[in-house]
């Protein structure tokens, strides 16, 4: 019987959780928060306080953290992952973060006879309840069918993109597609409303040719209504922007139009609207082309 | 009997006015190419040296022309359609070209009895040619559902999005929007072939989630192998986006991306590459990034 200790059970981390024991997993879950602990514990699972009770007893350690100095230091600081896994077992990270830290991770895991992927997910938090999340795996071939019956469990589309770090690499390119989608079709609503077009017939023409993505059909009637509930948080987004500039800056690659979506993701948080979905970006433009 | 003069037989202008034809309207052509001549007498359309003779007997007269100043020469000049046309004729615009253009025509021509829709399509050559273009028509309600049996004839998505001027408002955004799309997923598919990661994979799961798009599914192998046979000519999308910022500023809206996208096209044309597939735009960024 495999079992899983799984770190960081957020928005995303607890309904993948949940579904890991739906498969039939024993599962060891930390969180520093008594009820998120109690559901565990209802479900199942044992709960754990730190990250050593967590791993110890687990052939596959999960984390799913909001950020790159998070997953640094609960895998490479000294009471961490690393220093707490059993030799042999398998560690998986799940986290947005940089490339860098996950080759940082495989090489010391390594050292240390711990083998590690990096597993990216998209989907969202409707993605991880339905299991239908996209995964996206940098790592080992042997070691990615390995955790293939994990990755079922979690998600729809799997996909091993390359080795340790290609699956941030991959999800660093899908927050960089997202984000300018959500830029370039902010720039058209606004230029369109501000030209007495009728809007409706206008997003179904566009939408029925070449212009047409799954960012116009999620996003562009909420974009219009100025209807921000999220969804993915825009400071989430404007996180994630960041480590893909740190990621193009050391693969020697200029992203000019990410570059200036990025600053203005900044100055969407600086207006208050890091909490609002990340469509919420065209008030931004909005607000460059407000009328005196 | 509708019978319609024809302005502007080119790439697109061509198989529009022999769907024309099939569709059993008279036709006058005008080319001041022999060849194009002997074609449309071939199939049964006369053919016309001058603006003048093109108009004279038609009830609806469409111009299919490059670029702003040759609509507004052949529309608005001492021996142009609003001079030669019939009154209660109708004026259609296919080209694409500024919304203010439009607008001005449509003035003119009130004052002299000849009514005007602006009519921009999308859908490239294939399009005209298998009569499945979009079709953003901008203009009098009524003016439209008279037009209707001939844009019919020409497309499969037709709609109307408002007063003279908004069809090319619609076409600006569209332009607008691909352009940007064709730069971002330029950008993405740089920083991924130097990160070593296995392109089919990444493409594939990035076009299964919300980074999808119609671009991406159209042009991103092309892109990867950089082949680059038009498709949609890059220097005709580089004089498309001077007609997008010209009617942003008027609207009185920033589009800072479109605005930097604008100056790569205008890079990829300084480079030779301006009768290439507008997507051979990644050649530039590729260059930006090309390690020494």
């Amino acid at each position: 019987m495999t079992t899983i200790g799984f770190i960081g059970l957020g928005i995303m981390g607890r309904p993948m959780a949940f579904n890991l024991l739906t498969a039939g997993y024993e599962l060891v879950g930390l969180s520093r928060h008594c009820e998120v602990r109690d559901q565990l514990v209802e479900r199942g699972a044992r709960a754990a306080l730190d990250v050593e009770t967590a791993c110890s007893d687990a052939d596959v350690i999960i984390t799913m953290l909001p950020d790159s100095p998070d997953v640094a230091e609960v895998v490479l600081g000294e009471r961490g992952v690393l220093n707490s896994a059993k030799p042999g077992s398998l560690y998986i990270d799940m986290s947005t973060v940089s490339p860098d830290v996950e080759r940082e991770i495989a090489l010391e895991g390594r050292r240390k006879g711990i083998r590690s992927l990096d597993a990216p997910v998209s989907g969202g938090e409707k993605g991880a309840i339905d299991a239908t999340l996209s995964i996206m795996v940098g790592g080992e071939k042997e070691d990615f069918l390995l955790a293939m019956p994990i990755f079922k469990a979690l998600g729809s589309t799997i996909a091993h993109v390359g080795p340790n770090g290609a699956g941030q690499t991959v999800k660093a390119a899908n927050q960089l597609i997202i984000a300018g989608a959500i830029e370039v079709l902010s720039e058209a609503i606004v230029f369109l409303q501000a030209s007495g077009v009728e809007m409706d017939a206008a997003m179904t023409v566009l939408a029925g040719g070449l212009a047409g993505s799954r960012i116009m059909e999620a996003k562009s009637q909420a974009m219009i209504a100025s209807q921000f509930t999220p969804g993915f948080r825009l400071d989430l987004h404007r996180k994630d922007l960041g480590i893909v500039l740190d990621a193009a800056k050391r693969a020697g690659v200029a992203v000019p139009a990410t570059g200036l979506t990025a600053q203005l993701f900044a100055a969407a948080v600086s207006q208050g609207l890091g909490h609002q979905d990340h469509s919420a970006l065209i008030e931004v433009l909005k607000g460059l082309s407000a009328q005196a």
